[in-house]
């Protein structure tokens, strides 16, 4: 009764395909059209309309750039086996199956377990079901097959899943500032050594792609208004689980209501696969439907947020490299008095944290560029880089979220 | 404690300004945020994974047009007042603000209105609740505005909803065969004698936006695999509200299960303004979170249409211009001798109707072109116009959808 | 000391790949490389400033196409030799060589032969030097291949030229009325009993195809200003053979001097190779050079009408269905009490004529489409076709021009 | 007789209008026509064959965003009169006036004037011409006028020509690494002390301007084949006149034969109104064609170089940081026993030199950001701007260019 899709018309891309049985049996498996309805970038729809684009698209661009890398790479005479090529892709695919409702901000709430160590039980799970199919992608994902540039490709600072995520972000925000000339980059690839290098004449691209990956991070994913709307989103999750804890009834779909009462441990988690089940049918739908449920629920505080994220009446926040101690205080003094609330039940109307964003991390594994006479240097170390020690320091902001009067 | 949104970042347009406060006070309004969670397209994004956007930025988008398409006749000289600017953004902005979750499919099961009369209580309720704010946009919207352009302008043949949604579905599905030369069009829009005319030399203009309307109807609209996910979704709720009428108990939110067991007529609508405002928080996502959970649920027949929704295991659809019903019969017998069901639960499994698409509606207000001579023509008129009986003509095709063996 | 083009950077389709060295020694040749400096749309430029592209980019454009089609039908298990490939690609490059500057407005003032005739002999030239090289690419170009799908390929109704030039005359003209879904077309079409065929299912993208070119067409290649511009370098170019052919001396480039003084027939163009290699150097900067200098020539006509392409006063044009025979004659009678010329001369300020375009072409070769069920029928005999008589049948338009008061 | 061009469809930013009557007067003058024939990156279109736009197009599209950043001024208050909204877009549309034919490479060989010097010269003359019309454009353009952020916003580190330079450099080569957010950064303009200054959310809009500014010259206009192919036209050029001193005859136009025997200085230039004139009417065709006609010209120098130019087999370029004194006193050594020529002639086939590029100058003007707390500041301090010391910092590169053995 399935509809095979072969052929995908994608806005970003255009056509792409995926002639591989293997591929659609990944894209029709239930686990994966779950994707279908988680979005990709979360809340950032609250600031940037058009982008409510879903980890589904995202997965299959990933894929496709992965196939399109490897092309290129065949072009100059590096030998990929149909098997590398395969299970390069399939990993792409993959890469990002762990991820639950809005994961950036929920994973630590829901689940106690990282999006990455998810996608690979989900992984190891599949490829049981699948007689092994996935056991080359599973090798190349976890670095631990030989060619490791399969895996760097997949999985680097310079990889398939950042540059479709710069292009597809790019595309749905409208921010022409996280635009990257992919393609070149692709073209600019090459492996030395077993690792995936750029040639020396590719390095303004991949400078550019970095910068518009800054770019992007302080524009949009760690947009002011973004972020608030994030933490309001892990304040009613964390408010819902500590009224879950005392037995409060909250109105959610079964698969929700499990996470919510069963406050679940990372080994409940391996041990018993039937939470992983569960997990695996979860997503942006149940979370809002409950949200806007609990608008009417009798927690002031419960009710109280959801309703602030669905009038979208978002805290307001300030986001700076100063420190923000001295106001956090007196918003807390001033709303306190107003709000009559506990400390604690305060803390979810007025908080402070840090975030940070690294361009370029030097203590990860290096953008390798390869110069014309043969040598292998790190993208730093060439001359007349960008991509030099103030981009590599981490930069980290304060920033308070609070109500407004 | 609100976040006033002024200038947004429209993937299609580019930065969109909403200067007015009366918009942003419309926009700001629960009910208009509500359509940040309905889907402009549907289940269309089953074929397309892209078109995932919403009816709020296509909203704001024909909201956008309708001042660019103003601005325009003001630089002609057509004396537009500045209240008359207001009133028709206004209008634009609020002319979908009645159609509920996948309304083009559920708006007859759901609730027994059409979405045209649901927006104009809605706007007649804002209006009370703003103090008249609306009086203009109203009578705008209703045609009886003494300037009838600005009604042509928001909705007729030639409207800038339909503009927006043809520029919108073709940058989200990826479908150029939808591209149209909207500014273009709205470089020759006139006025003559209070009518909205287009001039001469925009006629090839207005027959791409005719083609290009036609063609997003077969290759998107109405593609057969999009037509058998609305029709699924359709037979759901049909089942759904006949169990409900049984008593039997369905997972609904709150807001869902008031309209699954209320059997509403329009006269409880129009009487009750309860109903009205149930329905103005409804969205997808207690649609989709109803339709996951009663997969589990113990009528076979509910359960089986929920997974295949939930699945992507649709029903097959024929298309044809041919009679399809000796295929039918021949289909519901195989099917019967397989699944034993009675007739009427047969039907679940496997139908037909008929559709249909009508280009241009020769039986509508018609798009009047201005000749060079200032004639005023209807566009069928002028000479080698494509815009000819051919396409004037409704096309019917008749479609049977059933499940696979 | 050559600089191997292998990669372009098209801003149309983006990289594209000449990977063969067959293709690189054409492109290198000085024959093709003169292609540089001729612009595709002539004239059109006045009107539509961005539409300086040229008949280089364009060669280079539809010779990728060709490779992406023959890719397209590869997958479908059709096969392409590589030899066969390498021919499509070699004549799909080559198809515009016998095009001379400003060809449209001028082949038939400067040489007494069509550019297809030229192609053909330049073509064979290049095969001769070239040892054979260009065999096979001739046979497809001349339509003597078996596989007659290739030439159909490189020349029909639905061919690479004309969807490259459809998609490079939109993107630089900015007319968004010629965008056309190329790679969905391309992606349609198969190979039955050798014929080039169109899937069913791609009906709807043909179309789109074709009225896209009717409204470049109107919009862009006849736009009334770009026929009086090239009526006028029409005119400029009679009057100078008039000059040269009474041994007035005229300033021209040594080639440019050939052309105008030798008054070639075909035949003398066909025996004496002498004309073909001057022919072959001759460009857009040889013509715009000799009207900026003729400005000043002492012949009132010449300089008259060069001032006026200079300047830009180029003639006032009108373009009807309706007759024009009496407007034209008035005008005739007003300047010539103006002017004081004769008759013959002020046929160089105000004539007329007839311009025609056929949308699709029934008497030549028709787009095949192939049904659901295997049958091949022409596309205008689909049911609910776009393709009917209407768009079968050829617009004929009078038009006067003249210049102004 | 004149066609009015009130709208211009620019496929960079759609249509653009030009209502005034002043800037159509401009348009429409024969000095501002030549600009359509003068392609605005010379040769580059050797290596990128899309970039053949013209100064034309340019300078409509400078004149454009001129407007729109006015525009958004005056939304935020800052009072802007119409006469000075006038000559700004005068002063951005006249601003590259005076450049000649392949200006970057010709100028100091043809005309011993910079280009700036002429623009200034032909705008006074205009002036004149048209009674005064361009007073306060000409006092913008010199940076007289007091309102000094209409000179900066026409000519500075941040001004309109840089933006629509690197959009439609970026557009026509299809170099995606030069695409810049300008309608961002437009938005982000404010005036403060009369200096136009860029808001703080602003600074990473700016940032991305920088380097794709940066990219593009190390891709594009400094790439290293363009680099070879303007060299050998400055070289064909300074043979040329080299020849022209001897009295030694060479086939130009009457416009070029002007400049290639009269041997201008600066003085002349300036006193003598009829050389002003001349180089009013010259463009590329004249110097393409004299170069065709002098590949066959009996200098051996000169023809050899003009082949080169003409069958693209350009120079060979080494671009270094690395000194490469000693490779190219190799070359020579190895070419001069080859080629058997003197020193002096040697120098047009093997020869070096250094080029540079600041990405941001600080020397200059420097671009002003006003902070959220009412502060300018100066890019350069703004916390973790990418605007730092690195980019600051001119860079130099040696290269070497010689023809092959």
């Amino acid at each position: 009764m399935s509809v095979k899709v072969k052929i995908v018309n994608d806005p970003v891309y255009g056509f792409i395909r995926f002639p591989e049985p293997e591929i659609m049996r990944i894209i029709d498996h239930t686990w994966f059209q779950r994707l279908r309805n988680i979005k990709q970038m979360g809340l950032a729809h609250l600031v940037y309309p058009g982008a409510v684009h879903t980890r589904f698209a995202h997965s299959l661009g990933a894929c496709h750039l992965a196939g399109k890398a490897l092309e290129e790479l065949s072009t100059k005479g590096i030998r990929v086996e149909k098997e590398e090529f395969l299970a390069a892709r399939l990993a792409a695919l993959l890469h990002d199956i762990g991820h639950g409702p809005f994961s950036h901000s929920l994973e630590n709430v829901l689940v106690a377990m990282p999006h990455e160590a998810i996608s690979r039980m989900i992984m190891e799970r599949m490829n049981r079901e699948m007689g092994g199919m996935l056991d080359t992608a599973l090798s190349v994902y976890s670095h631990s097959y030989p060619r490791r540039y399969l895996h760097q490709l997949v999985s680097s600072q310079l990889d398939i899943d950042r540059m479709d995520y710069l292009n597809r972000d790019s595309f749905y925000t409208g921010v022409s500032e996280g635009v990257i000339g992919y393609d070149r980059i692709l073209q600019m690839l090459t492996v030395t050594d077993n690792e995936l290098v750029v040639e020396e004449k590719g390095v303004h691209s991949v400078e550019k792609f970095i910068i518009a990956r800054r770019l992007m991070y302080w524009q949009v994913y760690l947009h002011k208004t973004v972020l608030g709307a994030e933490m309001l989103l892990i304040k009613i999750f964390t408010r819902a689980k500590e009224l879950a804890a005392q037995n409060v009834e909250l109105f959610a779909s079964p698969l929700l209501r499990h996470f919510l009462y069963a406050n679940l441990t990372q080994i409940d988690f391996e041990n018993n696969p039937e939470h992983l089940i569960k997990f695996c049918q979860l997503d942006d739908h149940d979370i809002m439907t409950s949200i806007k449920a609990w608008q009417s629920h009798s927690d002031f505080i419960l009710s109280e947020l959801c309703k602030m994220l669905i009038l979208r009446k978002l805290y307001k926040v300030l986001l700076s490299s100063e420190p923000l101690a001295r106001i956090l205080r007196d918003k807390k003094i001033a709303l306190g008095d107003r709000l009559k609330l506990a400390e604690n039940e305060l803390d979810y109307f007025v908080f402070g944290g840090i975030t940070s964003n690294s361009t370029y991390d030097i203590n990860n594994e290096l953008i390798k560029i390869e110069t014309k006479t043969g040598e292998i240097k790190n993208i730093t170390e060439i001359d007349d880089s960008l991509v030099n020690q103030t981009l590599a320091r981490a930069v980290h902001k304060n920033y308070i979220c609070f109500v407004q009067d």
